[in-house]
Order: C-alpha cells, then sequence, then structure tokens
C-alpha cells in the first residue's frame, strides 16, 4: 500500500486510474479510425508497464521513447513511470547522433520508436522496441503491450518526489540538459493547466503540440485528470489540424507561435463554429497573431515557461477592463507572459544583485521562478544546477520588464539582447512591430556586429506575398512606431531557420549576421 | 524563505496571495452593502494575522472563531493559519456548555465571537474579541486589524504537513472529536472543488452553507483560488436566498438538502435567469428534492463526505447515458453518493473483514477512504484516532452497497440500520420512497422497538399541507415500491428535529419511538 490514510503520493498516475473507473467506456484516445476507451487505456498502460519490467526495467531506470503524437507516446507517457521507470521522451526532430547523446546521457536502457523514425537510433546501444502505429497484432510495440500482466500494475507510486521524467533542453551549444521532473510536480502542473484553461469532463484535446516537449505542456495529465479524449495527430500540419478541428468538435490546443501563423495563414482557414481554446507558448505570439485568431473564434492564452518548469509556468490571464481597449492593445496586452500559473509558485524579475526590479514596465530583469513547477535539476549534472539554483532561485537567462500590475513581459533571452551604442534593444520589441505590418507573417531581429556602435539590429522577415513590402518600407514603419537607435537598419527576406519546436534559431541567423558582415 | 528551489509548500494562504497579486481591484467580498477587494482581503488578512500574533498567540496554538457567514469568519480562515496558529470555526447553534467544552478541548486562547453570539461564550475561559460586523472604526474586531502590521506576515508556510484547522464533529454523544485538517489537505480539498465544481474567474460564490462546516467543505480556499466572488450570508434562510440569486447573479452555492427544500418550496421560489449550481450534501437528497431543483433551472450536484474527510469525499459525476434515463430515474442516479472526488485518494466499501464487497448495488458494507481528504486524525486522542483508523483505512462507520459502475450508494450510519427479523432495512432507502410521495416535504425513518420482530421501521413525516395524505396512503405507497418488511408500520406527522448543520437528529426520533412504545 502506497501513502499512509491521510495521505497519498501526488502522481498523475492517479488521474488515470481514477478517469478509468469513472468513465470506463468514454473515449480516451482517438487517432484516425482507432478509438480507446479509458477502461482500455489504463488496462494497456498497466500491461506495457508489466511487459518493461519483464523486459528488465528496474525501478529508477530511464526508458525513452522517440515518437510522433500517436497512442504508443500518450501510453507509454504513464506506463514507463507505473512501471517505477522514468519517462524520456526524444525530441523527433534531432540527428542521429543528438539523440544517440541523449539516450546515452540519460543512460535509457530500452527505447520505444516509431517505425517511421527508427533510422535515428543507428548509433544508439539500447533495447529498441519499434512501434508500427497500426494498432495490428504483428505490430512489436502491440506484442509487447500484449506480453504484460495488467493486474501486476498499480496506478500509483510510493513517493512523490520520485523522478517522473527527464526533459532534454533543445539548447544548441553544449552537452544536453536533462532537466528532471518528479511525480509530485507532474501532478500539480497537470492541474494547473486544468483550473487555468477551464477544463472539464467535456473537454476534447488536439495534440498539435509535441508530446515530447516538456511532455506536452502537462497536458497528458491535465486531459486524463478530466477523462477528456485525446486526439492525437502523427502530422500537425495547418490541413490537418483544420480537418480536425472541423470533425471531432476540438474544445483545447496548445501550440507555438510559428504554428498558429500556419492555422491562421491556411488556405482552408474559416470561423470556428465552436470557441477554441488555444494556448501559445514557446515563444511570445505577436499582437497580430493573436488579432488574427480571434478574428477566426480562437480564443487564445499566452503563456511562458521553459523545458526546466514543466513547460507553462504562467499564464497572461485576461482583466476584465481590458475589454476597453481597442483591439490592437488589447492585443499588445494578451502577448505578455502574465502571472504565475499555480499557487504557492512564485515568479520574480531581478537586477544583477538578486532583488526585485521596479514594476514599472521598462526595467530589464532576468526572470528567476521557484515552486513545485520547477524542476528538481539537471540529470546527473550538480553543477550546472547549482549555477542554475544560486541564491534559491531558477534562473531562466530570460530577460523581461515587470509591469505596475504585476505582469512580467519578456524582452529577450540574456543572449539574444542587442546592444548598441551602450543602450539595450530588445529584440522581441522590434519583432512585434514588424509583424504589425500588413505584408510581414513573421520577423525576427538579431544583433550585427557594427563597428562603431558595436551591434546593431537587422531583421530577417517573411513577407506574406513576395515584393509586398520592401526594406525602406519596413524601416520606416519601425521609425514611426520605435525610438530610432532601435529600428533595424537592414532587412533580409527569407524562410527564418527553426528548432524542432518552432523556436526561431536565433544563433544560426546571428552566425549569418556575423559572418555577412 | 519557505520550500526550496524545486518545492512550494502546498497551502490554501497562496491561493489568497496569487488571487490579490493577479486581480487586487476585484470585488472578493460582497456583505451587504459592503465590497472587499483582493488586494484588500489580503491586507486585512495578514493585518490580523500579526494583530493576533502581537496578542500572544503563538506558532500551533489554536483560535477559535464564533459567527455565522460574515466577513469576519472569512478573514479569519486565512489570517488564522497565516499567524501559524490553527483555525477553530465553531458551530453557532451548540448550546453554551458546548462551546465552553469544545473551546476547552483545543485550549483555544483567543476567542472572535459575533456580537449575537457573545452570550455563548460565558462559560468560557479565553480572551475574547467581540466582532460587531459593522466594519466600522469602534468595531472590535476592526480595531485588532487596525492594530496589525500587514507586511510582517507572509501568505505562506513552512511545512504543509502543519496544522491548519479543527474542525468539531458535531456526535450526539461522548466528548467532542476535533479532526485535524493539514496545511496540504485543504489546498488539495479547495482544488478539488474547483475542478468538480467548474469553478473560474466568473465564479460567484453565495455562502449559504456555514463556513464552520469542515471549513465550508473548502470553498473559501476554492473559490479564493479563482478569484471568485464570496457573497455572505448571516442568516441563510429561502428568502435571503432568493434576494441574493435574485441581486447578485449567483453561480454556486452548497448546502444540505433540508436547506434546498426550503429553497424550493419558498413563496419567492422561481425558474433561475441563468444556471445555478449546487452542491448538495451532509445528507442523501431524495431524488424529489432533485427533480424539484432541476425544475427551476439549479443543477444539483451531490457530494458525500464527512467532517473527518474535510467534508466532500465523493461526488456523484453524471454519466452522458443517463441522459436516456426518465427523469425520476435520473434523479435517483443523481442521489447516489458516487466516486472519489480527487485523485489519487480513495475510497471502498467493505465487509467486516476488511475485503471490498462485490459490486452488485446490493451487499452492504462500510466506507472507508484515505488519502490526503483524510484528517490526520482527532486532536490529543490518540485512542479514538487508532480505532478510527484501524487496518489503515479511515472508517466512516456509513454503510453503503457498490454499484457495478464503481458509485456508492449510502444505505445508513452502521447505528441507523433498522434490523428487523434478522434482515437489514435501509431508513434511507424507505425515506426516499416516502419522498417521492407528492404530499410529503420530508421524511424520517427509524427502528421502533418491536417485541417480535426486535425492530420495526417508524416513518417521521412532513406533509406539504396538513391533510393531504395520512398514515394509511403513505404505507400502501411504500408497500407498492417496496419489499414488505420494508415498510413502516406507523407514521407519525410533524416537524423533524434537526441539527444545527440540518441534518435530521434521529438519535432524538429513536428516543421518541422508543418512549412511545
Amino acid at each position: 500500500m502506497t501513502g499512509s490514510v491521510s495521505r497519498a503520493e501526488l502522481t498523475p498516475l492517479g488521474f488515470l486510474r481514477r478517469s478509468a473507473e469513472l468513465f470506463p467506456d468514454r473515449v480516451a484516445i482517438v487517432h484516425g479510425e482507432r478509438r480507446t476507451t479509458y477502461a482500455e487505456f489504463a488496462r494497456r498502460v498497466r500491461a506495457l508497464a508489466s511487459a518493461l519490467r519483464e523486459r528488465g526495467v528496474e525501478p529508477g531506470d530511464r526508458v525513452a521513447v522517440l515518437a510522433p503524437n500517436t497512442p504508443a507516446l500518450l501510453e507509454a507517457s504513464f506506463a514507463i513511470p507505473a512501471a517505477g521507470a522514468v519517462l524520456v521522451a526524444l525530441n523527433v526532430r534531432l540527428a542521429a547522433g543528438e539523440v544517440a547523446t541523449i539516450v546515452g546521457d540519460a543512460g535509457a536502457r530500452v527505447v520505444l520508436a516509431d517505425h517511421a523514425l527508427c533510422e535515428l537510433l543507428e548509433d544508439v546501444d539500447a533495447d529498441v522496441v519499434r512501434v508500427d502505429d497500426t494498432g495490428a497484432d504483428d505490430d512489436p510495440y502491440e506484442q509487447l503491450v500484449a506480453a504484460g500482466t495488467p493486474d501486476d500494475v498499480r496506478l500509483a507510486v510510493d513517493d512523490e518526489d520520485a523522478l517522473f521524467a527527464l526533459n532534454y533542453t533543445s539548447g544548441t551549444t553544449g552537452k544536453p540538459k536533462g532537466a528532471m521532473y518528479t511525480h509530485r510536480g507532474a501532478y500539480l502542473q497537470g492541474l494547473g493547466d486544468v483550473v487555468e484553461f477551464g477544463l472539464g469532463y467535456d473537454t476534447t484535446y488536439l495534440w498539435v503540440l509535441p508530446m515530447f516537449h516538456c511532455n506536452g505542456w502537462g497536458f497528458p495529465w491535465a486531459v486524463t485528470a478530466v477523462a477528456g479524449r485525446h486526439v492525437c495527430l502523427r502530422r500537425p500540419d495547418p490541413g490537418a489540424i483544420w480537418d480536425a478541428l472541423d470533425a471531432e468538435r476540438i474544445t483545447h490546443y496548445c501550440c507555438a507561435p510559428t504554428v498558429q501563423i500556419g492555422v491562421v495563414g491556411h488556405d482552408g482557414a474559416h470561423e470556428l463554429e465552436q470557441p477554441v481554446r488555444v494556448a501559445l507558448g514557446g515563444a511570445p505570439p505577436t499582437p497580430a497573431l493573436i488579432a488574427r485568431s480571434e478574428k477566426l473564434g480562437f480564443h487564445p492564452t499566452h503563456l511562458y515557461g521553459l523545458t526546466e518548469t514543466y513547460g507553462p509556468h504562467t499564464v497572461c490571464v485576461w482583466q476584465p477592463e481590458w475589454d476597453e481597449l481597442d483591439r490592437e492593445e488589447q492585443a499588445h496586452r494578451r502577448a505578455r507572459q502574465g502571472q504565475v500559473l499555480m499557487a504557492p509558485d512564485e515568479i520574480r524579475v531581478v537586477a544583477d544583485d538578486g532583488s526585485d526590479v521596479p514594476r514599472d514596465g521598462e526595467t530589464l530583469g532576468e526572470v528567476v521562478m521557484r515552486g513545485n513547477g520547477v524542476m528538481t535539476g539537471y540529470f546527473e549534472d550538480a553543477e550546472r544546477t547549482k549555477e542554475a539554483f544560486r541564491d534559491g532561485w531558477y534562473h531562466s537567462g530570460d530577460i523581461a520588464v515587470w509591469h505596475p500590475d504585476g505582469y512580467i513581459e519578456l524582452r529577450d533571452r540574456a543572449k539574444d539582447v542587442i546592444i548598441s551604442g551602450g543602450e539595450n534593444i530588445s529584440t522581441i520589441e522590434v519583432e512585434g512591430v514588424l509583424s504589425d505590418h500588413p505584408a510581414v507573417v513573421e520577423a525576427a531581429v538579431v544583433a550585427a556586429p557594427h563597428e562603431r556602435w558595436g551591434e546593431r539590429p537587422l531583421a530577417y522577415v517573411v513577407l506574406r506575398r513576395e515584393g509586398e513590402a520592401d526594406a525602406e518600407d519596413l524601416i520606416a514603419f519601425c521609425r514611426e512606431r520605435l525610438a530610432h537607435f532601435k529600428c533595424p537598419d537592414e532587412v533580409v527576406f527569407g524562410e527564418l531557420p527553426k528548432t524542432s519546436t518552432g523556436k526561431v534559431r536565433k544563433d544560426v541567423l546571428r552566425e549569418r549576421a556575423a559572418s555577412a558582415d
């Protein structure tokens, strides 16, 4: 037995147990034509956990999964912790060498790998189980599930502080870092998502955000907590998203702004029949994107967090008095990162000496967090953990201002700030202005080396249609809206390089800017 | 500082801190014409906590409050734990001797007492602060708040397992028992209420259920967690409830079925303009009451729990397939106690040997619980704690069946079961049938001693209008619907004696039945 009379160890596994008891016959997972009920979902999770144990997985061992948003990944996200092991969901857009590095760092014994991705595991020394994603008897993954004995596994944990998952940061330099999540942290993150996004027994959630990204920001647990319906999607491209929105009566999804740009700009975009709540995070959405989303009937919420904070750690909660603002100013407010998602966690913006910056909406400082929604450290990396946790707070490396109403607003990654003639320029601020231009789909601003000023802003821009605006137009547009020293000197047109999670790779753009000089 | 980088101690105090940061200018408390914003609510709570400390309250000390549903009681419900002390909310309908016993058992140093109730404290040896409930400068309570230094108090706790409150059971015999609640338990109970009842930033909650009853089933924390509006009510009589429903756009309230009987039967009852969710608990609502409530636009949810379980521990969640049932059968389903409210807590129905009873909807067993929603024991009463916690589960003393769908349905308090000729008769089952009769408002069935059968059921009934039915009619009505041995032999008409929380005092009726014999 787990816990005592007056204590149950907090774990997302409890959500699955309760929902399977309460709504055994309800559809839990939709994947194309396949439907899995909650009773079956729980049974398969327990069977898979049992089968992993029989395959030699010991308590505390790491088990990796390399898969798009499929039932196998969702099931494994519960089954691996149910087996007492640690979930390592791998980014599917990594190169084979990167996958090998992470699997090696995590020391994963077993890897479940989608058939389309097996070639990424060439360099990996582990027991690989292929997932054909067919649900058929000859699918090796199905054979593994069938080998398990569900009755041997309870959906519970002996210690809520036990390791639940490792999530590797998509940092562009240095050894990958595995952020450690606990059962307790994942449980509370899931509840925070439920409360903040108003999930309920009638929720149908579309899996646009990759489940490998901070464990899908906690939504595997949140949706399961309310016995909601998980709609899987192998490839979250805009056409597939619109098909699902129309066919499955979706109520909620999450994604990065760059994905939402594709959704609202798709040829098949149309006004929604029922409101859909969209949680946008991973990068600040531009006011223009928010305004376009609302026009179609989406209810966008902007949230912010990092791999180190289980994904979302703040949310930009709508204030009733914002109803009185004009649409553009509303969109600007909604682009703020906001306040902490879940009590009693805390977030602050601090100066170099660790004191709060004034809440003036102007002074730049670093965003620091603490609480149940912060990782317990980097896996087997005491040194970098100590550095990140100095002064008793997790240091995000993100630069923000603190508004008088307590909302934080990101100005940059510490490394992205442009310092021009001793003045700080927030690249996000400049990007926001560029995105307000009607011809612009997306913009990224980076520092270009400059002999006189040290650095100057250089803009990379994607246009709606080629030739719809030129560099001169855009620079003039900026100069009407920003201090002149903040405006880009030069604009380059063309596609933007991105990470697997949709973040613009500013490191690549900075290199281009430096070599072009 | 509290907690560590990766841990915040769970406490309802965090909900108030966050809501005051997020919505400082929003109305938190309504009391007649008085309005208190969230910023002011938090400031007053911190001031009161500071003032209590200065008055000599030490960490771990108990502080009692004797008040109806007023802002003072709501503020004290946060301020006493914020001072590091333990909240003891006293039942306002107790006699002076009972109050003295409980204050003595708790060892409360300070008592905050509403002006209308001060006379109950004649026999109490404690530092009493009178609450005039005026909000005026000459109110001794306001003077206490004014004496505090809010900046000296943080809305946080050093240990989530610390004692938060004592709630005394309204048991009718023996020494009162103080059920111990922790900060962690109260936090999770509050979140369970939020998730299950769909509370959100637009919630307006009417304080019908006494806040002294299991700390208002966790709703002080739940409503505050979503920055909802607390509407106070000194006397929750049906007329005042209807006035508030009409004037304040109420979205949610909680109460005992007997209160709801008064609401739906009130002269001013009318169809609601907007749906109001009503959580009914404390006794099983009859199907007739649920049907009448729905007709007016209430959305009743039935929940079940005890003082020992922070109030609600199960909820009767609506199953979509029940939509197909006729209205009466729907109401019967909704009268079940249901499944556990909050994962990962557990509830079972067990036989004498501690094994699960079959899930057949027929076999009687005792309801047992465990988890974060169970008290940590009775205050300074190791013996009765041990007895209640035997076999690693809290033994409720309630008798139920377990349905095939996992829902439990109460049949009786262990001491209320009628044993007639060796057969168990559930008094709740017989009461449910009687309440289905159109002339009946409320019914209570108890055992009357019987020479031949040992015990026989005797019914006490309140009629809608005097003379609308007689004993013969009602007995015949039962015999058409129940096994004949379960039907009452005799019916007595007239008002029912009740406890302060609206439960029928079956002990009184049993005495009457015994003495009438």
